[in-house]
């Protein structure tokens, strides 16, 4: 289940210059089932990634960190599902270290230009023998339109594959933009999600893509929840193969780099927005948008106390207009100086509550008719300055509980 | 539904010298339950109260405020149960003043000597004309061993009555405690609980009694969440009535103060954790312990972090050892210089994870056996200093979902 998901459209999953993915069924956890997958990259691409703020950020992570900041370009990422090899202390490092260099032996390249990635189970030993055994088959099975393939690959609870693609003409040239993500529970991402990938043809200087990546990141994925759990393993990874023709981007804020950092957010916004959308046991989506804050800031951090209300959840789910519950998320977000008697409450564009209180015109058939639907905008005005932000969200349900409860089994 | 949730012992609620207090059925929500709890208090009492940090608070707890800071001694509480008169804007403030009025007009005493309390659903009108109209009922029936009637009126989505008493000696006078509280859904009480009220008649000076009043909340009230959820009304009122025969207590840390600290925070800590074994939906009792950390703040959030994530939650739920789980919450807890590589965890006596990765002695089942019991303690060593602090809270179960989905209906 999942709430207006849209499934890939495969002629719009650009092939990317530069970029080959291969995958294959290593047997990592479950029999019969995509979870292997190798991304080749060709030299001279610009890669940066963004990765989780958890203290506990899994083995792989802090390989990733290490080797983006070295000084050889980076050639492939290796990608298993089924293990996060996280909470694994000293002995998941070096088994993060040996499937890089497994990988780089193969590609006859430097262990330290492969980016590993983890998602699974947190806190049991990854099987190195199983991702090496399958190495083979992944790369026999590298080329450029496996995309899809690649998307099914990384779920885990995912209930369907989550890609989307764009192309924009740069200075005269046409440029393409793929990505994939997974999701779909321990979503809290900060600054970056449990696995996003993107990749373009497009020229960009390496030293504007950690720029690239950030901004992205922070208009996307820094911006849903399902949970609320910031998961070990986030990375977010955006690849630019630098092989259109067109001058390359030497500073965002240039015309081109503007039209491609809007193009690339549309596609990083869909891949975020498709993990809420999928989030698990997910059955309505929820933008949360707050508006007249002093700064972003704040507005954002009652957007996301709102979206993590495990009350303003469930009614969400009952369709049940219980919206004193969203004044109330509102009130605890943690704005010291907030006054009540400013603030208002829209759902849509019904005005439930003013000035703190209920608005004498409200009627529960308006709020009943809307949290029917399986899309919901709630907006709320604080009345205290003029920034705003957004943050995307789903319901809390019976399937929630179900999911986590049994998620090992 | 509760964990373990000990019966109300009326032989253990003691009357307090000083207090009488009266119940009836208002028909304030639904009819033919207790819904008005009226608490009178003699003159000369000292009454502290702590109330909710949402800014979101309700005009009962905006008027608590001001009354508590009055110059005239608190004589009255008047507490309704199915409306929060939260989320009410000016109308409410102005309704929870005119039913101060109405009792203090009955009592012959100055509306500023009531404090008013209401729990419910947010953002409905509160019927005053119900509660001014259930007053004479509810004054014929006060009386000083009316505890448990008490706090079966003040319950909401509560499914039994939390009441505790102790007595201890004190300058040779034997000194009675007895108290009560609700739950049991929006609980993450911020310096204060939904409702908790206890009594004492022993003799305290009423400049200490506001230190008191945060101590004991500190110890319990503020140590317990079921869903994160801070209330609106959260409201936590002590009174001690100074009939006792010993020695006024002019400060908490002589040996006198510290020993009615001592019983008091007792009663404080079984009516907060009655909270928790009653949490909505709850299955599992969970007490979560952080030690080894360099300040008792650090500990707390970490505890609070493990406690709030519903991943964690469900796992109790599910009785599964998905301990990663835990790693995780303690990983995003917001401790910037965290280091995982020095963190153990333990499931009651069962060393879990050490130096951040798997204690290779592990063994799934031991794990699987803890998670089986109603009552489970998750002890996380940081390793940092030598601060520690607990929490208490519950799992999250398919009831909570509906019982919070259903909640109005």
């Amino acid at each position: 289940m999942s709430v207006n998901l849209a499934a890939p459209k495969p002629a719009e999953l650009f092939p990317i210059a530069g970029v080959r993915i291969g995958v294959t069924e290593a047997g990592i956890r479950k029999a019969n089932r995509k979870d292997l997958t190798v991304v080749l990259i060709d030299e001279q691409a610009s890669v940066a990634g963004v990765f989780t703020q958890n203290r506990f950020c899994a083995a792989p992570v802090q390989v990733c960190r290490e080797h983006l900041g070295g000084a050889q370009g980076i050639r492939a990422m290796l990608i298993n599902t089924g293990n996060a090899n996280a909470g694994t202390g000293a002995d998941g490092l070096a088994r993060a270290i040996s499937t890089c260099r497994a990988l780089a032996g193969h590609l006859k390249i430097d262990a330290q230009q492969v980016l590993p990635f983890s998602t699974g189970v947190i806190m049991e030993t990854l099987p190195i023998e199983r991702i090496e055994a399958g190495l083979d088959a992944a790369l026999a099975d590298a080329r450029a339109d496996n995309w899809l393939r690649a998307a099914e690959a990384i779920m885990t609870t995912d209930t369907a594959p989550k890609a989307f693609g764009a192309q924009v003409m740069i200075d005269g040239a046409r440029v393409s933009i793929t990505g994939i993500s997974k999701g779909a529970g321990m979503i809290r991402p900060n600054m970056a999600t449990m696995l996003g990938l993107m990749a373009t043809d497009a020229c960009v200087n390496p030293a504007v893509m950690k720029q690239l990546a950030t901004e992205l990141a922070e208009g996307s994925f820094n911006r849903v929840t399902v949970d609320g759990d910031t998961s070990t393993n986030d990375s977010f990874v955006v690849i630019a193969t630098n092989q259109a023709v067109h001058p390359t981007i030497d500073c965002l804020s240039s015309s081109a780099g503007q039209a491609l950092r809007a193009a690339m957010l549309g596609v990083a916004q869909q891949l975020a927005q498709a993990i809420v959308r999928d989030g698990e046991g997910a059955t309505k989506f929820i933008t949360i948008k707050v508006e007249g804050g002093q700064t972003t800031a704040e507005c954002r951090q009652v957007a996301y106390a709102i979206a993590h209300s495990p009350l303003v959840k469930t009614a969400f789910f009952a369709s049940d207009p219980n919206l004193g519950r969203i004044l109330a998320a509102v009130g605890y977000a943690g704005i010291a100086d907030l006054d009540q008697t400013r603030i208002d409450l829209y759902l849509d564009n019904v005005l439930v509550a003013v000035q703190g209180g209920r608005n004498p015109a409200y009627r529960e058939e308006e709020g009943q008719r809307v949290m029917q639907q399986s899309e919901i905008t709630v907006r709320v005005v604080l009345g205290r300055g003029t920034a705003a932000d957004t943050v995307w969200t789903c319901d809390l349900s019976h399937d929630y509980v179900s999911i986590n409860a049994d998620y090992r089994s």
